[in-house]
């Protein structure tokens, strides 16, 4: 055992502390979760019949609120080649009005009817597919759905705050391995939300400029945590990374809501997630992650201080009592040794 | 599938909201793990001859900072009945200064030495007790052990905040079955941390008076949430549990500090832990769980605004995307109907 002293990290953007332990750990390459599958296999054939999101199933989830269309050839199950549905298991649902109620003396304690919408982008007809593993065209198309839907959702009374995200793998918190991602409008703007907003107000305030804008600028000139950079993109390993292969992808361009990218910026990005997302599953073998798109948040105009990115967390952690009882996360690697085993696992992004 | 309207409630001392969906669930006992072991397999005594905290191993974990001792009889394996050892994987290690060192320019990123303390507190000599199993005595021993470092761990130089806390079971974290707790002693107050003190302090200067104070008070009128109430303490599911089955525990008296407990609030908390736990254990089979105690952080003189608790979180949720990205949890679950079933459990604590 090497023993390399522990390091505690500040992430400046919401202040939070991680430690950074890697003596407690393996190299990169022992995070493999030793699972890339060769081979369809008879479960998996009996899964796939009962999925809801397959082609042939689409009466099962309903109506979708939005569709596109590809010509896969005659004998092709499908004719879409995405489908944005409304979750049958919502977390919110559609209202007219939200209305705070009280419990206690003193209204001590504050509800309100859980308003808003939830929807699964049905990213792809073909069961087995994935991010790492679609053409260039599908993840464009998944993108464009994303900023579809988030300016539609955006319009509707009582929507605040707009989260998108992906659960891959069980361990991320799926059970449908179907690709597919979320998108949940919430009636509320999150404490935690605010946080990062005030202390990107606070640095705006002081150095007159976009914190995201400058940690950009401060990775590019350190370069030991960038795992690439294209014209519009830069993905790296953050300083306070909180998971093993903790990965962001920032857009170079100043913006604070993702729904405002350009054409351009969006098939870049498409090309970036494939990138990163292949590097993940040829270097570590396709592990579960979650990731979410930050944006601003609506009725706020956060233009000149805050920066929409999309955030990759690999569920190669467990979150566990020290982490819930302080709020400091426990990483134990390192992001620099992280970042250089990805930049290295070569990933061909085809068109 | 029931309609239930989901619900969004604030939890009044963070700030921070949960949606509350039952009807995207199961009813609670189907929370059951089915896995409470009626017997000891092949399996079981080869993980237990590897255990390093197993009687007789005991120079694997190297010199006890704290032990107590016990007359299990002649032909007994251990004679001590507790052993707190420092950890040999520490996410923080013993170290004379802290100091800051600075990355990139205009000291953007800022990180520190991990300096701290990280011990485990091997609750049991016996490898297969859980303390949902264990007699008062062995738990009244982990409480006070548990007291004891934190008044020693405490007065170390740089040390800021003490996290007590008990990962069990593989899904919360832990790959040691050996019953253990663990205590790490941190330099930094994290703002996690700090937020809820400020909104304490926020209330107090607004009401005058405690706000988990007042919680207790909230609960023992409305009831539904109650489980178990004894002369010192009070367990309920909080109005805004994050989880199935989350558990908090509070002493009635005021008390800003875990440290100041007296020896019969811990007579009476050991019984409390064990009923909680054994309610758990027999009403789910023995469900992950993590606890951790949250008490006034060093340095700070949070007397009349702060009060010690303990939160039990059972690991039946994934955090998955969306409470990454948002901040908000997603409950699937009626800390109502959660409550009302865990009371019902027969959960006889012996002496």
């Amino acid at each position: 055992m090497v023993n390399i002293m522990p390091e505690l990290r500040q992430n400046p953007i919401t202040k939070d502390w991680v430690i950074i332990a890697p003596e407690r750990s393996k190299r990169p390459n022992q995070f493999k979760q030793h699972r890339v599958q060769e081979k369809i296999t008879k479960l998996d054939r009996e899964e796939k019949a009962r999925c809801p999101f397959c082609p042939g199933n689409e009466e099962i989830c309903g109506k979708a609120v939005l569709a596109y269309y590809e010509d896969f050839g005659e004998d092709a199950q499908s004719k879409w080649s995405l489908r944005v549905v409304p979750n049958k298991f919502p977390a919110l649902v559609e209202g007219e009005e939200t209305s705070r109620i009280t419990e206690g003396t003193g209204n001590f304690f504050v509800k309100m009817n859980g308003v808003g919408y939830h929807e699964i982008v049905i990213e792809h007809p073909e069961h087995f597919q994935t991010i790492a593993t679609m053409p260039c065209k599908s993840v464009e198309n998944i993108i464009s759905s994303y900023i579809e839907r988030y300016q539609v959702l955006i319009k509707k009374p009582n929507v605040e705050l707009i989260t998108i995200f992906r659960n891959n793998g069980p361990g991320a918190g799926t059970s449908l391995r179907h690709p597919h991602s979320q998108i949940i409008a919430s009636p509320i703007i999150p404490i935690h939300i605010r946080h990062m907003i005030e202390e990107a107000v606070r640095y705006f305030d002081t150095m007159g400029r976009c914190i995201y804008c400058n940690m950009i600028k401060q990775e590019k000139i350190l370069g030991k945590r960038v795992i690439l950079e294209t014209d519009y993109f830069v993905a790296f390993a953050p300083f306070f990374s909180r998971s093993p292969f903790e990965t962001w992808i920032l857009p170079k361009k100043h913006k604070a809501s993702f729904a405002t990218i350009s054409n351009i910026e969006k098939k870049d990005l498409a090309r970036v997630l494939i990138d990163i997302l292949k590097r993940l599953y040829h270097g570590l073998d396709n592990p579960d992650y979650n990731y979410m798109i930050h944006s601003a948040p609506y009725q706020e105009d956060p233009a000149d201080y805050y920066h929409w990115h999309l955030q990759i967390l690999p569920k190669l952690y467990k979150v566990a009592g020290f982490e819930l009882g302080s709020g400091i996360y426990l990483n134990s690697t390192s992001p620099e040794e992280n970042a250089k085993y990805l930049k290295e696992i070569k990933a061909d992004v085809s068109e």
